[in-house]
Formats: C-alpha cells, structure tokens, sequence
C-alpha cells in the first residue's frame, strides 16, 4: 500500500506537489531527507523511537499505514500521538485507532490544531467520512447499514458455487484482500472494527469493536447456501447501526436476504454503505471491486484535504 | 418543493440563519421583504419581469425551481443570466439549464465571481456533483453509469407483476414521480437530460439531450418482463456516458440486465449512479425512495456550501 501510495503522489505532483522527506518500513528501515527522497530511495537503519524518527525526519503530515492490532489499536495510536504532539496533521489507513480511541485523538488533534484523517479505513478511498463532513450539512446520521468485508463476500460466494469455506479463503487471500489470520475477517472482527469506527466518527459513539454484538460466517456451509439458492437469498456479513434510547447499538451479522436486496449486489470485493439520515433520507456510497490503489487514492484525498484546509 | 425548502430552512435555522427576502410563484403572485419573510408571507400580484423582481428583492442568492421546458431549458437559463448580471449566486433545481447552457452558465458565472449550483438536478439531494468536487481530488471521471429516473423504475416493476405499462405510469403518477406528460419520462427524455448534464459537468461534454442516443421504455410489455423473469433478468432504463477518440458518447436504453446486477437494485423511486475513474476505480452513490424532502435538501446542500465559499 506504501509502494501503491508512492506511486501515485509520483503520477500526481503536477498538480499536487507533495514531497516524502521520510519513510520507515518494518523490512527496509529508514529513509531520511528533507528535501524530499527519490521514488527508491536508499534505506538505511530502521530508527526504533517513532520520537527521534519524527524529529529527524520533521515533516508537516505523518501518514500512519501500520498493520492492525485489532485488540489495542497500537501501535497506531502511539504513532498518532507522536504526531500530534510535534504539531503534525495525521493520516491513518490503519482502523485500530479509530475503533479504539476515537474521541481522546480528536480531541488532542483539536488541541494541537491539527487535523486527523482516516478515510480509507472504512471502504478504501470511495468518500464515506468526506461525504458526511463535506456534503450533508445540517444532516444527522441516525444509522447506517453496510457490507464492508470483502474476505466474507469472496468466501460466501465460493460456497454458494459448492467450494468449501477453506476453498473460499484461499481464494480470498490469493486476491490479496485476507491477513495471514483470516479468522479476523471469518470471525467478523474486521466489520465490528469498521462498523465501531463508523460509528465513533459519524455518530459520536464511543464503542470499540469489543461492543459489537458479532456473529462472523464461521457456522456457514455450501448446503446452507445452496438451500438459500433456490429461495432466491442469500447471505452477506451485514454491519449495522441504530440510535435507540440507550445509546448507539452496533450489530455484525452473517443475515439472510434476498438476492434482490441492493446489500446482496456487493459481489467479490465490493462493497457498500447506506446512511439513514434525518434531512437525507437513506442514501450511500458503493465501491466496485477496488484494490489496493484505491486504498493509497483514500490516503491521497486526505493528504490534498489537509493542504486545502491547513 | 418551494414548500419543502421553506419548511427545511426553517428547521435548520439555529444553524443555518439564512433569510428569504423575496418569493415568486405562478400561481401565488410575489411576496418581498429585504428583511426577510415569513413562513406563510402575504402574496401580491405576480411581478411580470424577472429584472424587476430580483432588482426590488437585492437577494445574494437565486433560488431558481420553475418547471423544465426539455427543448429549450427556458424560463430557468434566463433566470439564472438575470441573477448572474446583478452578482448573484444561483442555484437551480431545474435540469435544463444544465442540459443546454452548462460551459456558457459556468463561464458567465466566472466573470461575474458568482457561484452556480445545481446538486438536486439528477438524484435529489445525493450528493453527484460535489462529490466529484469536494471528495475526489486529482481524479478524472472517465465515464458513468447509472439508473436515474424513477418513472421508468415503478413502470417496469409494475409490468413485471402483470400489470400494463398505463396502469405503471398511473402508479407512478400517485407516487408524485411523473409529470403531466409522462412520455418524457417514458421515452428517456428525463434521463437523457440527467446524463447529459451529468457529461457537461463531470466530462465537460458540450451536450444537449439531442445528442443522447436514446431509445425508451415504450416498447416493453408485461410478457417480455415476464419472459425475462424466468432467465432471472430484468430491465432498467440505463444511462451511460464513455470517453471516446471521438469525444464523449451518451447512451440512455432500456436495457436487459441480470437480476443480480447492482443497476437492478434501484427499486421503486431509487436511483443509481456509478461513476469510471482513473484513480479510484468505480465507484458510486444510491439514494433509496427519495421524496421531495430530499430534493429541497438538494437545494439546501447547495446553499450551505455556498455560503462557506463565500
């Protein structure tokens, strides 16, 4: 995604003139120049202090893109705040500290004045916070409703074909779209991270994924699925989110629905999110089959918001 | 609509303390006060010149929602050049102007410093067009595709139940989604309006709806919908735009897509809009069973942004 990201800030510096003054990779180490590295620049040590690594470094943004810790979030976190505390704006493509401690890092970006972006966390770069912060003023997110993982869409269509969940996860990790431990997303930890991030962000909510009431896909079988088949139904792994009196509830399912439904059109890696909103109605974003440049243009539209707005 | 938007702006007006100074309606004459007006404001005659009404009202804003005249796009492009010559800002919820005078508005626009809006034209008040201009930076709309008018949708899901296309339209009709003439709606010359609107902004495709190649729904019948159930397929009016060595191609068609296919989601009043771009593969907005709120939250979306660039 790093390369992805690379590659793009390269193809767009007409425009958008951006320069790296500094990438550190867990397999490369360090690359450090302010006045900007090439697109192979040469690596050197990795810096073990992400403190001393910013300071040498002293860019205007950090761009967080660590794997995801689902049950603490770091060490994302302690990146972002390493940022926010030299007074750099922050990206994250990472979802743990979203899903973790929303409200804590936006409230130190607040004070620091910085911003703090994450769009890509959710459903690669197609607008879902950037649609609700720039284009539904006045609107009130009441709930949302969403198919958000691609690994399930991949392996529930492979058993619906007669191939066994096994069979699916293969061909889910050959795509490029399962971690090493895809019980992660067959579990639905991915979703209810998603779907808490959503949440905390959109409607002020404060959960972590650990609040979602979660079923993954696990208990799935071919047979079920060819039952469902000549119903005309289908499963999807179905992430939702309402308002009630006791506060924001959060809900990962493996639900039946008919193939008609518009959430049973997000075939392969596609995916999908409707909002209920109070002036708006019901509306969404859609993203067909993405990869991972799309998750680099979502780090790519933070980055040209910042500037715009900073 | 003109209703729904007042009701909205009152709703928001905490937030939002807009004023309106001055309303013109067919039916109910022109109500004015520089001060601004109130809910139920007393109507007097109608003002006959559009001059003489915007030069007594000195809004900062037009609001322009007169009823589409297809072959022209006429009363609402003079509206809008009579905002524009006194340094208004105009918002238009007619397709019209859009459809036939979108490079020349624009650039009218321009030279007086003014902004131009038009959000609600083709999905109510979803956000299209400042989608692509707030949330897609460096990307470059190659082409779309979408389902976007309504009419059609109920028309054809009610022949698909075995009903005729008359009994559709009289459907479509009680809904509030057809107007008088229905065969603009039937004959796709709603949506060749949208997609060529869509082109002009989104493409800079210089287009009117005679250039879209268009073919309605006219020709349909509740056995060939029955027929094409038993393949589990459907039909929807489609519209579609893609760069060519030749410029911009239009397309709108009753097209026969599988049940499955995302298009097929837009059930009753939904619609559908997909969009093919360099950078962020295809991706999309849906709006689920719009009413007229929505398209006063169009407006509304219009204003607001206005009113934070200005």
């Amino acid at each position: 995604m790093g390369r992805a990201f690379a590659r793009l800030l390269g193809s767009q510096r007409k425009v958008f003139p951006f320069r790296i003054v500094a990438i550190q990779t867990l397999r490369h180490g360090a690359a450090i120049d302010p006045r900007g590295l090439p697109l192979e620049p040469p690596f050197g040590k990795r810096i073990d202090s992400i403190d001393e690594f910013l300071d040498r470094a002293r860019p205007e943004v950090v761009i967080e893109l660590t794997t995801l810790n689902p049950a603490t979030g770091e060490p994302a976190i302690s990146h972002i705040r390493a940022a926010f505390a030299r007074g750099c704006h922050a990206i994250t493509a990472n979802k743990g500290p979203i899903a973790h401690a929303y409200a804590a890092l936006a409230e130190e970006a607040r004070r620091s004045g910085v911003e703090f972006r994450f769009e890509s966390i959710v459903m690669d770069g197609a607008p879902v916070f950037n649609l609700v912060r720039n284009n539904l003023p006045g609107c009130k997110i009441r709930g949302f409703t969403g198919v958000v993982n691609s690994t399930t869409n991949v392996v529930i269509e492979a058993m619906r074909a007669g191939r066994t969940l096994a069979e699916g996860v293969e061909e889910a990790r050959r795509i490029g779209v399962t971690e090493a431990d895809a019980s992660f997303d067959i579990d639905g930890w991915d979703a209810a991270a998603k779907t808490a991030a959503l949440a905390n962000v959109l409607m002020d909510a404060r959960l972590t994924p650990l609040d979602v009431d979660r079923r993954g896909i696990a208990r799935l079988t071919p047979e079920k699925l060819h039952a469902l088949k000549r119903q005309e139904k289908t499963v999807r792994l179905v992430s939702r989110a309402r308002t009630t009196p006791n506060g924001v509830k959060l809900r990962v399912r493996a639900e039946v629905i008919s193939e008609h439904d518009i959430l049973a059109s997000t075939h392969h890696t596609s995916s999908l999110l409707l909002f209920d909103t109070d002036l708006m109605g019901t509306i969404g974003t859609v993203e067909l089959n993405p990869g991972v440049e799309q998750t680099a243009y979502g780090v790519f539209s933070d980055l040209v918001d910042i500037a715009k707005s900073s």
